[in-house]
């Protein structure tokens, strides 16, 4: 399968000529981020929030204190969306209408579950933990039990998909190109900035190379 | 009424410590963005779409295409949720269970309504794109009628709302503090690059002082 199958649920009516269904593109606009919007119902409001995720295949892991209000209400729905944005930049064009955003998204539709396997369990919280930062885990200390069991880790397995990517210029209506209007594009991007040392640090513990392979890699 | 009242919708289960319902301060987290995740049911699944608002007192604005199909859902729900967030940093711990973000967050309970007037559509579309870039609007051309009318403007009134803010260094277990683990955060920023004039630009236009005062509040 190289594409989602596409129907009501996850066809895009709106701009639909920015949208693909293509599962590559799809998977690189996941793997692009590590924060997620995971809807959830409550009370009747659908409600989303953002939770830092890793993709393996076609599965997207979340995690949580076992306490958990949304992931509860998920593993009780047994499905979700989850929806991922990367704001590329902002489109000014000569008419408000024609004012847009350059972007990459995703919404991902999907069936829950829990993972109770503590090998397992493991093995995605680290998946996870790198996925922010990679390489991170390595240099940590290993989990406590009783932490991997106050940790709730959900499987959503995609079942369908779409994406919207919109990476162009201006697009003004043909008479306005006339008017003595500036137009163009302003650039957006999200950058880490130097990492600053946690004052307790024991004396003598550098900044280690995948910290700083990460802030060298998403400086400006 | 200087906060939300605490229900059982809008209170903060998970990290109490790091929640508010003070308006000011959730209005201030509003304010500092132009995109928000509007939650709507669709086939039985929460979805979230960014869309770009605008806030005024207790409203927030959103506005969108007669098709389309998210703001078409809470009209007809009468009632949604938005959530706003900021990121700030990663916090890196020296245990995978307390690597965390800092982060500025709202959700916001509200009912939803259509705006049918002229006149206010077009103050809120106004509103709307000077949220993203301040003073833009009376730069462009005057809209059109058969513009506006193909634009649904929807007014989200705040009912109840929580804010969650974590801004701190790590928290690591008293224990953990000997280990010979580097621990701290890397700050994150989400920025602006230098505007880009579109290739169809009439000669002599200049890039004006609305568009470099935005580039210069939000570079790096």
């Amino acid at each position: 399968m190289k594409q989602y199958e596409i129907d009501k649920l996850n066809r895009v009516k709106r701009g639909a000529n920015r949208a693909t269904y293509d599962i590559e593109t799809i998977n690189k606009i996941i793997d692009a981020g590590f924060l997620g919007y995971v809807g959830y119902i409550y009370d009747g409001y659908p409600i989303s929030i953002p939770m830092a995720y890793a993709r393996k295949e076609d599965k997207i892991y979340l995690h949580g204190s076992t306490g958990n209000r949304m992931l509860q209400a998920i593993l009780e729905a047994e499905k979700t969306s989850i929806t991922i944005m990367h704001l590329d930049a902002l489109v000014l064009a000569r008419s408000g209408l024609h004012h847009s955003v350059n972007y990459r998204s995703v919404t991902l539709f999907g069936k829950v579950s829990k993972i109770e396997d503590d090998t397992k369990k493991t093995a995605i919280l680290e998946q996870i933990i790198n996925n922010m930062v990679p390489n991170r885990w390595d240099s940590l200390r290993p989990m406590h039990q009783k932490e991997l069991d106050r940790t709730l880790v959900v499987e959503f397995t995609i079942e369908t998909a779409s994406a919207k990517i919109r990476d162009e210029g201006v697009n003004d209506e043909p008479k306005d190109y006339d008017l003595p209007i500036w137009a163009g594009i302003v650039p957006i991007k999200q950058i880490a900035e130097f990492p600053i040392s946690d004052e307790k640090l024991e004396k003598g513990i550098e900044i280690p190379e995948h910290v700083l392979n990460y802030y060298h890699n998403n400086k400006q």
